[in-house]
């Protein structure tokens, strides 16, 4: 199949159609009338702006989460702006189907209505990067340039995201660390079309700087620290805001993500596809044939998923898998790889390991001769021997890799999440075994499907 | 028991009799007439001297090895006496029983006569340090400094060799690397006696630098840069030479030997036994429980001993051992001890370790994805994978020890010593046993009696 053909059969299915843009333009209307109106009774001074990808036209069909800013003026107090702004994103929501309170840098509103995520969320009506001040200011700005530049080329963004996430790297949250809606749009702007990142995707790779506002001739000392801090970083690109020269929009990229991206570029360029933006299913296959086609073993850790969203869970998630295999290498067994996750209300960390059972007694260092602990350590010992000026002896050591956990946990040596700590310290401690439910993520885990960047 | 009754009980074991005495001295005066008589025959200006314990008075009953030393005037040139010293020493050996020639820094005559071994050693008649050429000039110089000041300590040297026999850390041969019979001498000249040398261990470890003929005063300067320089080599003990002040006594003392001699002073001072200086035979017990015990495995490599002096045999083993070892770290076994040695005309290493089987996949890490390399990997692997920027794969392992040992010689990923590598190369390989001769050895390098401080 040629590149144009993948995508004339693409295109109709993620262009959102004529009855969706009505309802979504009319839900814009009502939410903007309904937030003036409210503002105006309260005596609010904040103006609705729509930001985020309603409203640059360059939502997929069928996804249309609404962000309202409630933008107030600069010289609103950081403490009112807080105040005022929950307390008309609670009256706005009050008109709305249902609501509930979250918190970022600062609380917001998150309602629903008409089946659709509403955030309201108060920010700074800036109009330019040197009048940012709290996190979300940046968006107004971005929304502007975007929709200055963008020129008509909506369904080619549309297209890009579709690719990200038909292989799996949209998506800036930190647990997935992709590609961002605005970074998806910058790279359109940037590449000329959806065709044209693609067939740069070399080049995107090897200039590792993209500076699609020109800051670096604008304002080259500012827009050099930002390469010269995001270099240092190690990041893997770096794309300065069109919006503000301090920023790199693919700070939270990842080297995987971007990799994936890479590759993937390349492979669709050589046999387009459609699978690219709707992938099959991943086949999945039986996770103890690949335990036995390997020789290694698995290590799963199931206990109860605490109530936390998935910003802070799964990063606490993935500490606490690290955590376990540092301690378990320096108990001398050899760890492959690691995932975690959660289904309903049940967590788990996975484990691979080389062996599930060592030696009983192994070899325990002392002290040198010299120092004062050394006649100590002759006495206390039943065989002790020396090699160089250090005196050695026999340990017994647990043999038995759940007993080897069992202990690290009781004795407090494995480093783990916060809020899950207690949950993995009474864990369910399972090896080469996974219940039904966990039969898929163990295949994909152990036979490395899940990250196989040519799946 | 007290010190001075298991002193009174070794004594008699180890002092020669009149009847030793008596042949020694007739032994000593013939080889003195023979050798005047020779050099004169043959026009050679070379002076017959006694060296060693014999000359000394300080030998083992039933040990008494002679060291006949041929001292050539200061002014010949090395070539004359490497020339004129061999012929000398074949034309005195002819009138012996046997001999052969051996190689040292020069060659020399080694013979026997009436059962005892007689060493005939080309050397200068040096009067002082200064004089030095040969690397065994300095014997005649020990010699007479033990002669002048043991003052009629003989017997206590006598214990102490017996003593350092009797713990296994007697001698100076660069595979056993323990205490010479000169070092001996100079630590009861230095402490005083037997029971002073071993009720001063601690103060002697502590010390770290004996100095007994008083050279840090005498030559300040050339004394502490033989201090410095046996420092900064890591030295467990510094003596200097009464005999030469740039010369460490015990220079070529191991940690492990200084640390047993440690150790074992201190458990006889609470406890004195006749068995530190005749101790019972260790006892064995079976390999193969020990294996059971530990939970480890025991790999023996057997091979054809090469027809080597253990001078130049053993330190090839040596570094036979370690190869193998760090071979097999490489391929993540994990190694706990080795062992090495020959029985007959077979030799042997054996390596202790944590597992016999492996896991039968591993990860292999490629290139990072900036590199040139990263598309070949990513075509040429069936699942790769990023962690951070660089690039992962599945890679197929040999599994079993033996094919992973076999392996590695047959592609040379072994360092070897140079004489014992073909041998090694065409070893049996054996896993968890040994033939019946080597049950003994195994037995002890498994349990670490051989080496342990406490058996």
């Amino acid at each position: 199949m040629k590149l144009e053909d993948v995508i004339t059969q693409v295109l109709p299915r993620i262009r959102p159609g004529e009855e969706e843009r009505a309802f979504v333009r009319r839900l814009m209307d009502e939410l903007k009338e309904i937030a003036i109106e409210t503002a105006e009774r309260l005596g609010i001074n904040a103006k609705p702006r729509f930001v985020g990808s309603l409203a640059k036209d360059t939502y997929l069909a069928g996804d249309h989460d609404v962000d309202l800013f409630l933008a107030f003026p600069l010289d609103t107090p950081l403490e009112a702006l807080r105040e005022k702004g929950l307390e008309l994103g609670k009256a706005i929501a009050e008109r709305l189907d249902s609501y509930e309170v979250a918190y970022a840098e600062h609380p917001y509103v998150r309602a629903r209505y008409r089946g659709v995520k509403v955030d309201l969320v108060p920010c700074y009506d800036v109009k330019s990067w040197r009048d940012v001040r709290t996190a979300v200011d940046r968006s107004i700005l971005h929304n502007l340039w975007v929709l200055d530049n963008l020129g008509g080329r909506n369904d080619d963004v549309r297209l890009l995201k579709r690719f990200f996430k038909g292989i799996g790297v949209y998506g800036s949250e930190i647990y997935v660390r992709g590609f961002s809606g605005y970074l998806t749009e910058l790279l359109v702007i940037y590449a000329g079309s959806f065709a044209d990142v693609i067939e740069k995707h070399e080049m995107i790779l090897r200039m590792k700087v993209l500076d699609p506002a020109g800051w670096l001739r604008r304002e080259p000392e500012l827009s050099m620290k930002t390469v010269e801090r995001e270099s240092e970083a190690g990041v893997p690109l770096i794309v300065i805001d069109p919006a503000d020269p301090r920023r790199n929009v693919a700070a939270n990229l990842s080297w995987e993500k971007f990799g994936k991206f890479y590759f993937k570029a390349g492979d669709f360029l050589k046999k387009p596809d459609v699978g690219f933006f709707f992938p099959p299913e991943k086949p999945s296959g039986s996770y103890s044939a690949e335990l036995r086609r390997k020789g290694t073993h698995l290590l799963t850790l199931l206990f109860e998923k605490p109530e936390l969203i998935d910003d802070i869970l799964l990063p606490q998630l993935e500490r606490s898998a690290k955590g376990l295999a540092r301690a378990l290498e320096k108990e001398h067994f050899r760890v492959f790889g690691m995932d975690y996750g959660y289904s309903g209300e049940r967590a788990f960390v996975m484990l691979e390991l080389d062996r599930w059972e060592r030696e009983k007694v192994t070899v325990k260092p002392g002290p040198e001769l010299h120092t004062i602990r050394a006649r100590d350590f002759y006495r206390k010992n039943e065989r002790v021997w020396m090699e160089g000026k250090r005196l050695y002896a026999e340990k017994r050591i647990r043999e038995n890799l759940v007993d080897v956990v069992s202990d690290l946990l009781e004795r407090n040596q494995v480093a783990l999440g916060k809020n899950v700590r207690e949950g993995i310290k009474r864990a369910e401690i399972l090896l080469d075994f996974v219940p039904q439910w966990l039969e898929r993520d163990a295949y994909l885990f152990l036979s490395r499907e899940k990250w196989n960047l040519k799946g």
